[in-house]
């Protein structure tokens, strides 16, 4: 991301490190040193209004182990949104997972398949958990209608299934008042994930998992068996970078810096084609990313990305993320506005636009 | 451990995170960073005798995760040391693993084992892999017999097996030279598995694996599905911990601690029975620990165990690793010297053997 803020960071951590007890560089607790768990309560309550009490957190090595110990404690069958990301879908079937599709509308995910399911055509699975990027929907951008999340805590209050909300960029509204956690609707049915990849860097591994409170033994279990707790100096060290602000300063410049990265897409976009051209622009109201959809025709997204890829440009594909991949699904590049350096980024997007109105 | 070094850690910490290219602070290698793995190969190579190309090894989250992603990787049958860590059965079981246990004696592990088992009675199982604590078996101290050592790798060599060295406390050796890590006398058949719990602190979560080069791959697969990859920040001031020598600083500094602590046991116990005293005194040629074995008689290490807790001194039970527990094993209390604070180790010791002297 080219801005993690390493002399804050080292700050926290020279007040927190000389500050701990000689306990906390024993072995500590597999939910996660108190200081980070406190000091996340307060920061999830108030940024995202999530029902945090430090109880119900259990702090892990990034999103990928949170789901992974999802699995192994508490989800059999995953019902997981199509299109998504295909890594997270192996991810949940290493862990002895199985995985089914929850195909994603203009609204978000179709809540109406979950029960629809039910009594459907042979082969439709009953999920024991849902997951969701229902702040911005990876990789459309789509934010999750009101009636889909009321819709979704309400199976989950039905079903007694688990609803598993991905809030990788829920910090990253630019459009209007930031969109509250899921969670905090239905503290005792949804997993609330969030992780300091996208605020801090993803260098870290450093995530974390607000659960209903039957959940909170049975997934520490599986954390203790898998690496015992998370590197307790880093937790010592957010912990202290969040209860000094810190954190919220580095979040509010890093909203102001990619909120300005979507400003110069949607300008440049619209200063190629005006505004009815070719291609469509999804998903710019948060976030790290956006989707631009190709107009109906020979096109196609893999030969635009071949293109953009001789220009030094890397998109990814709309297509790489269907779980069953195939011709009759719209097209479209996925276009990170995070990961080029600051001073690359205008040249970064230059080169794409000239891909996109070569004939 | 009480003697993590704080300010070297920070020092260290500060240079590497400042001379950092922005690219660590995004995803990294499953493998590792770059700067770690080579300063652990340089490192390994002259502390532990390691055939460790910085191509064969896969930094982990500390030991736990090392033995989860082997069975995940390539070992289903573990054949563990009979006593042992229950803690590790269970990680291997939680991995989809089936333990088998492999007896030990005044020599280590007992080899002969492996290979009667083939022909053996029912119910013997042939083991994918065999884990070993071969400098220093825990908790007897035993070190491994040369001859069984060489019985080992050629079961390994034979069977197609692998043998998993767990070198928890590799550094720490009092009486003689070190004895070399067994990995390096058959790099292709053995995983050389080490950590920075015991020498800096397990708050870190750090360890490193040292593989056959055919299963860098399978493993890195596994660590990438299970937390993408260790903390990079963490790797890389450790590794410049070690580049600069602040590590090989600790580990002799640590080293003279627990040689002291280890003296002031065995005079103790010298003291309070003379050289022939009811109780024994095993495994103090290197490592963390000892094991005090029992006389005969009435007296159990269940109920020494009390006395010490009223006592306020914590020691484990030799009973509590056998993988099939009952009163027909000789009985022994599991003294740890490393976990008291330094200024309360006399202390600590005084009122053990208050306990043992007590008729």
């Amino acid at each position: 991301m080219g801005s993690f803020p390493v002399a804050a960071w080292l700050r926290a951590g020279r007040r927190a490190l000389t500050a701990a007890p000689s306990t906390a560089y024993d072995y500590g607790d597999p939910c996660g040193r108190p200081e980070l768990r406190t000091a996340l309560a307060e920061y999830l309550g108030r940024a995202r209004g999530v029902a945090a009490d430090p109880s119900r957190i259990v702090v892990t090595s990034g999103y990928v182990q949170a789901l992974a110990l999802l699995v192994r404690a508490a989800a059999r069958t995953v019902a997981m949104e199509d299109p998504g990301l295909p890594f997270h879908r192996e991810v949940v079937r290493r862990a002895g997972g199985r995985v089914v599709p929850l195909p994603t509308d203009a609204h978000g995910a179709r809540t109406d398949t979950l029960t629809l399911g039910l009594e459907d055509a042979p082969g439709s699975l009953r999920p024991d958990a849902v997951v969701v990027t229902s702040a911005h929907q990876y990789p459309t951008g789509v934010t999750l209608h009101p009636s889909r999340r009321h819709a979704l805590t309400a199976w989950a209050r039905e079903s007694g299934g688990l609803v598993v909300e991905d809030d990788y960029d829920g910090e990253f509204r630019f459009d209007r008042q930031p969109v509250g956690a899921l969670q905090g609707t239905a503290p005792d049915h949804v997993v609330y994930v969030g992780t300091a990849s996208k605020t801090l860097g993803p260098a870290l591994r450093v995530g974390w998992m607000v659960l209903p409170p039957h959940l909170v033994a049975p997934v520490a279990e599986e954390k203790l068996h898998t690496d015992f707790h998370t590197d307790a100096l880093t937790q010592l060290t957010l912990a202290e970078l969040i209860r000094t602000h810190g954190y919220d300063r580095h979040v509010r410049a890093a909203r102001l810096r990619y909120r300005r990265r979507r400003d110069l897409l949607v300008a440049g976009l619209e200063r190629a084609f005006g505004t009815g051209g070719p291609y469509g622009l999804e998903g710019v109201a948060a976030g790290l990313h956006a989707l631009v959809t190709l107009p109906p025709g020979e096109l196609t997204e893999a030969r635009l990305q071949r293109r953009a890829a001789r220009a030094g440009v890397a998109v990814g594909l709309l297509g790489h993320h269907w779980h069953d991949p195939g011709p009759h699904h719209r097209q479209g590049l996925v276009v990170g506005y995070g990961t080029p350096g600051e001073g690359r980024y205008a040249q970064a997007l230059d080169a794409l636009l000239r891909v996109l109105t070569q004939p």
